[in-house]
Parts: structure tokens; C-alpha cells; sequence
């Protein structure tokens, strides 16, 4: 395989992530609509779309390890694509999330629809806010910005801590609304693993770009910032 | 480098995957301990545990890196470690949920202590064992015994699903217990996540084992189980 259709095959796997990232993110925007209107045929959708990610998760791995088995790559571009395996089994499982979402409004149909004092779309916003941010971070590969998202998860927490708080005192003084206040707690939580992966995957970012600085400081120190702008154009074997 | 040094790397990479296995194994069983007779210097254990499980999470990976990085592995050793890899990363997340049990026991000495009437210890076994197997299915190259941790998964799920409904009811029933009948909720999903962390070891066991036999069966059909058993001796260039 020549250079350049090695290269192309990076940006084909990338690419393959970023509609895939495209989609869990649809995914749990769609699961949170679903809750707040109630439409079961949008939990349908968010279901299908969690089959879909699953497929594209395997499709995304084996195109990784062809890659890896064709030649021997770079450094940089090893790192790169052992990022993309790592953030691939993050961003399958936002659709897990998504579809766990899916569930809890299908489980909500079994009792009256209660109006829930926590903002479930606030919290979906912010988490869904990260995972596209790091993955932004990927695209640039900019671990300034990757960083910026471990900061952000601090809110999310605080958001899901508070909605804890606040669904715990409503169980304790209206119990007849205990499976409400549970399945919107059960929410809030998995809107918290989504922003738990969008660190991960940000975390990731840093891994790989940092990493593969380090190794060309021991080369070539002023190429660095240029040779990423440039899509990691690094002299084979300087590891 | 060696063949005969690569693969001893190989099985240093693996003997350190299962120490940090057995880690994560303990910090379950210590979090649930802990959970069990309300005391907080186990929990400090448990969070002591999961910083060292995270160093050697970051370890494993690089481990692995340098493995792809100093020559080009052989199609079933490029699959090996691209398991490891994700493998670790599981491993690492069932270390994340002990420490949520811990911070859930944390949270209940706020509270004053009330029996549950859910075994957490009993889904925390049924759990652990999961991880135990997927990694001992991973040890042997065993698909099949991975496939049988996928069957288990059923009876946590449902487990998990009947504490759900059974602290859902004593929420209902007893609105004074809700902190804690909530926590052990809690609890009870950390374990179910553990699960999920198994299955999905499981998962990639297979993807490794299978897709390694799917290569192996272009070439020489019959040496099959033989090379898995006696380590992977395949030829070199088989894909």
C-alpha cells in the first residue's frame, strides 16, 4: 500500500468514527425527546440507531487492525489509530446510553405522566455538548481543547448530583411518584456516563497527541506543531 | 528484537493485564465488604485501589503501543494485543465502579443503618465471577467460554431488575428508608455495570479468538486448535 492510500485509509476510518460519533449523539438527543414528549415510536428509532452503531463499531475495528496488519506504520499514526479503537468502544457505548434512556421511557409508560423538577434536556445539552467537543478535539487533534472537556464533566456532575438530591426528597414526600422520580434519576445517571465517555474519549485525545509529541521532542522538536497541521506528515521509524 | 523476546513481552503484557484484573476482582469484593458492614477504611483501600489501577491501565497501553511500534506483529499477535488493549480499558471501568459502591457507602453513613431486602453480595459474586471467567476465557483463548459469559449476564440482569422493582415497592412502602433503599439501588446497577465490563471481555475474547481462526482457516484449517494451544505459532504473513 502506498503512502498515500495508507493516508487515505486514516481518513476513511476517521471519517467512519465521526458519522458514527454523529450518530450516538443523534441518538441520545433523540431518547431525551422521547421523554419529554412521551413518543414511544422515537424510542423505536433510537433503538434501531443502537444496532446500527453496534455494526459500525465492529466495521471501525476491523478496518483498525487491517490498517495495522498492511504495513508498519508510523508512530504517530499508530497512535493515532489505537485512539480511534479506544474512542470507537466509547462512542458505542453513549448508544448504549441512549438506548438505556429508551428503556426507562418505555418503563415510564406503565405510570402517569408527573412533571419532574430536574431539567433532564439541560443535562442531555451539556453532555452531549462534550461528546462533540472531544471529538472536535480529535479532529484537531488539540489537546488544549480535549483538556477543556474534563473541566466541563465537573457541571454534569454537579447537575446529576443536584438532580439526586432533588428526586430523593420528591420520593420521600409524594411516594406515589417514587417510580417517576426513579426512572428520571436512572436518566440523569446515564446522561452522566455519556459525559463519563465524552472524558474518556477526551482523555484519549491527550493520550494521543501528547504522547506523540513527547517521542518528537526526541527528534525533531520545531516540526511538531506543523507536521500535526499537516495530518502527521513524520519521518517513518523517528520513535 | 527476538521472537523469542517479543513473545515473552507478550506474556508480560498479559500477566500484567491479570494482575490488574485481580485488582479490580478485589475492589469489588472490598467495596461490597464494605458496604456489608458500613466500614469507611475499606472504602479507603478501595479508592487507594483504583488510582493503582488506573496507573496500570496507562501502563498496559503503553505496553502495548511499543509492542505494535518495535515490529510488525503477526495477524494473531496484532489481534492479541489489539484485545488487550480494549480489555484494559474494561478492566479499568469495573475499578471505576467499585469506587462508586464506595462513595455510595460514603453517602450512607449519613443515614442511619437499615437492612435491605435485596443480596447484594449474591449479584456482587455472580458479577466477579463474570469478570473472572471472561479473563480466564481470555488466558485460554477460549471463545466458548467466553460465549457462557455472555449467558450469565441474563441472570444479573435479572437480578438487578428484581432489586429494582423490591426497592422501588419499600420506597413506596417506607418513604423514611428512600436514602437507602436508593444507595443500594445504586449499588446494585454498579454491579450490573460490572457485568456489562465482563460481557463486553467477552466480546472481544471472541472477536480475537474467532477472528483469529477465520484467518487461520484461508490457510492451514487443521493446525487450528494446535496453535492456539501451543501459543500462537502461526506463520508470519498468514492474513
Amino acid at each position: 500500500m502506498t503512502r498515500i492510500r495508507f493516508q487515505r485509509n486514516l481518513d476513511d476510518l476517521k471519517e467512519k468514527l465521526l458519522v458514527m460519533a454523529g450518530m450516538a449523539e443523534q441518538s441520545i438527543q433523540r431518547a431525551v425527546e422521547a421523554y419529554r414528549v412521551r413518543d414511544l415510536s422515537i424510542c423505536d428509532l433510537v433503538d434501531r440507531g443502537e444496532m446500527a452503531i453496534n455494526r459500525l463499531e465492529r466495521e471501525i475495528d476491523q478496518m483498525a487492525l487491517d490498517l495495522l496488519a498492511m504495513e508498519q506504520p508510523m508512530a504517530i499514526d499508530l497512535r493515532f489509530i489505537l485512539a480511534v479503537i479506544k474512542i470507537n468502544a466509547d462512542v458505542e457505548r453513549v448508544g448504549d446510553s441512549a438506548r438505556s434512556i429508551s428503556d426507562r421511557v418505555r418503563a415510564l409508560q406503565d405510570f402517569p405522566a408527573a412533571e419532574m423538577p430536574i431539567d433532564i434536556p439541560r443535562i442531555a445539552n451539556l453532555a452531549s455538548g462534550m461528546v462533540r467537543r472531544a471529538l472536535q478535539a480529535f479532529i484537531e487533534g488539540d489537546a488544549d481543547m480535549a483538556e477543556s472537556v474534563l473541566k466541563m464533566d465537573d457541571s454534569v456532575d454537579k447537575l446529576n448530583g443536584s438532580a439526586h438530591t432533588t428526586l430523593l426528597n420528591l420520593m420521600k414526600a409524594q411516594p406515589v411518584l417514587a417510580p417517576q422520580a426513579l426512572n428520571a434519576l436512572m436518566i440523569s445517571r446515564a446522561l452522566e456516563r455519556v459525559a463519563d465517555h465524552a472524558t474518556n474519549i477526551a482523555e484519549d485525545v491527550i493520550f494521543w497527541v501528547r504522547g506523540a509529541d513527547v517521542r518528537h521532542h526526541m527528534g525533531a522538536t520545531a516540526a511538531r506543531v506543523n507536521s500535526h497541521a499537516a495530518g502527521g506528515q513524520t519521518v517513518p521509524g523517528s520513535q
